[in-house]
């Protein structure tokens, strides 16, 4: 039988033994899984940017992975640990919305920004979970390390789940089923004729800004791109193709804004939340 | 049979291929081991600090697992390589003290600083090790890497020999007994009534101050810090919870000084040996 | 049957995923290999110094190893992609010279770098594989992920290739026989008597600088190096035995300049191809 994979996803950076903490205790409880590091280095509490990473990624891993992520700001407080099964993996980390670009696919309707249930001002929505995935509100703190530390819950509860899920005790039997989970507002682009209206979504540590602007395929495109006070012709096909601004589609499958050996993100004074407008000339719209 | 676990811990950092190397040594001595990075950010040369990061760490990691720990400043000087057989771990590194708080469960008595036996000033004592423990000085050369580098022991000594010892040479065959080994002071708290008087003795990558004072469970606890000319009430349950300088019991199980979103060791200007006196006004006095 | 190990080196770094992504992607169809990390923090686009850092650790690894190696600033361009079978392990990857080093030991005649063949100017020299190495170009699409973004082949072109040749794909079926690969130019030093003329091939992230001048033990060696304006006595025996500049064999078994607590980068204001000059009073003159 193949070793299940454990990916692990956090804020904690490599300094201070905390990832390896988490890999002792899943190893001690489930000896043979294979660990793979997704990134460490999410910026501090920044789960939009977990969400990104995680969502952009974990379509490579087999189907039976387990992705493991913490990145926690509200840590100790009442937000849930929660392990969602779906038909490409099992995710496991707090109910703040960190999973909900990996679980875009198996949203029957994606939700406009505006349009998001019942969205509070500071936190993300609370959404029925997609109907081909079983989500959980870890409970059962049988499962998990004594005493449980109040700041670190990603090796006193998160970490042991996962060790005792991969060595075979079933979800029901570390929760509860739930039927509603947290996710961050997606903006969706608008279109309207050859005209697509977007924003950044993920800004990358080269300071190129990703869009939510999606092109299954360059080839044939011509189009150009208006962001702040800046024209770009493009796609180009590489990021040598270009002096200056260039737009490209990058490897996440999404339009991108880059600077040929620069920062896109400091030349246009820009970042998530930036709109910008895109006019096809030829060839592909976007998905939607 | 589980693969065993072998941890690394150095100073080496990841841009190099160092540590790369000491893995390609262990995995062809010892092809299924399980290898887990726990951090190779320690600052350069700084021994305490390992030792902190290990100590603190290695508790989560099963019984048989393999501690591997590089920070070796006195690297082709006379100290020599050892390796440690405990009952929560095997530990494999230069005899500089880089174990001491990994070692400190198995003490028969710890000793305060001023205690410690034949310390000198400029280095780790020598202390007898712990009776249920077995150190051995790694002086079979036929089982390192030929020739050996006056710079790398990691490579050419220490990881051929956790390779032999992963694959099941015993640690008798790689070196001879020893009785004593050299640690590190570590300062221990004292108690006066209500008073516990302390100081710090790690600071983390966001510059929380980590003490020498243990405290099982914040639960019903109530304290005041005094540190430099601040006090502070605590302890906090999060790092959310308060604004300014917060006092928190830490995943370690240290009572910690932070910042919300700040460094606590820049705010006070505080460091390694800093004092601190905590006033417990109510609930459990520290372990002792 | 042991584990394969498969080995990584690129400039990707470790916060975006997209080391996850390969590794995800050759776990999925081989999924008992062993993956370890060889570097990801090389310098953006620096083939040479990803050179330098896989040829000086890849003989540390079984010769079964499998090496991947993406620093590919011409991906998308008409650069191949190459697989290369050696007695010391196969290695994976753009068709760039990021195998120079590695390949060192398998070249009939080392050439300098003004007699490197077809060298042009911008690039590195077309040359006849070893003979006792076998080369192919990747071009089996049939092996690769669909669809191949124009920006990340490591993804969708490497790691396909790698999973499928570590699960039993004879290279034949991943690509053609060819008899040339690209490698970058190799500076010699040159003898003259107990003169040796060499340069600065590498920096690592402390400054240190390696040179081209290998020393098979520093035992009985007794030298002096000219480089700038600075004239140095040594070889030392340890980073720690000298004030100011140094002069050490390291542990890659080149003369190393370097500077106690500090960056002979910056001191002599020197970095790769510097040049050097060693007037050996006593001892092993280089091989050469």
């Amino acid at each position: 039988m193949s070793p299940r994979i454990v990916t692990l996803t956090t804020d904690f950076g490599h300094g201070d033994g905390f990832v390896a903490a988490m890999k002792g205790v899943i190893l001690g409880l489930s000896s043979t899984v294979t660990l793979v590091d997704i990134s460490h280095e999410i910026p501090p509490q920044d789960i939009r940017h977990a969400a990104f990473v995680l969502g952009t990624v974990c379509r490579y891993f087999p189907p039976d992975a387990i992705h493991l992520a913490v990145v926690d700001p509200g840590v100790g407080s009442s937000r849930s640990p929660i392990l969602i099964e779906t038909p490409h993996g099992t995710y496991v980390g707090p109910d703040n919305g960190i999973f909900s670009r990996a679980l875009l696919g198996f949203r029957a309707a994606m939700q406009d920004d505006g349009a998001a249930g019942r969205q509070s001002e500071d936190g993300p929505a609370l959404e029925t979970a997609p109907a081909n995935c079983k989500a959980y509100a870890l409970n059962k703190a049988k499962y998990w390390l004594e005493p449980v530390s109040d700041t670190f819950h990603g090796r006193d509860i998160f970490a042991p789940v996962v060790g005792h899920y991969a060595g075979g005790v079933p979800a029901h039997e570390l929760g509860s089923l739930i039927t509603e989970v947290r996710t961050l507002p997606m903006p969706l682009p608008r279109s309207s004729g050859n005209v697509v209206h977007g924003q950044i979504i993920h800004v990358d540590r080269f300071g190129n800004l990703v869009s939510n602007i999606a092109i299954e395929s360059p080839v044939g495109v011509s189009l150009e791109v208006n962001i702040g006070d800046r024209r770009i012709s493009g796609p180009s096909r590489s990021y040598a193709s270009a002096t200056g601004l260039l737009a490209i589609v990058g490897s996440h499958g999404f339009l991108e804004i880059a600077v040929r050996n620069g920062s896109a993100a400091e030349s246009l004074n820009a970042g998530v939340g930036t709109p910008l407008t895109v006019v096809f000339r030829e060839g592909l719209t976007p998905e939607d």
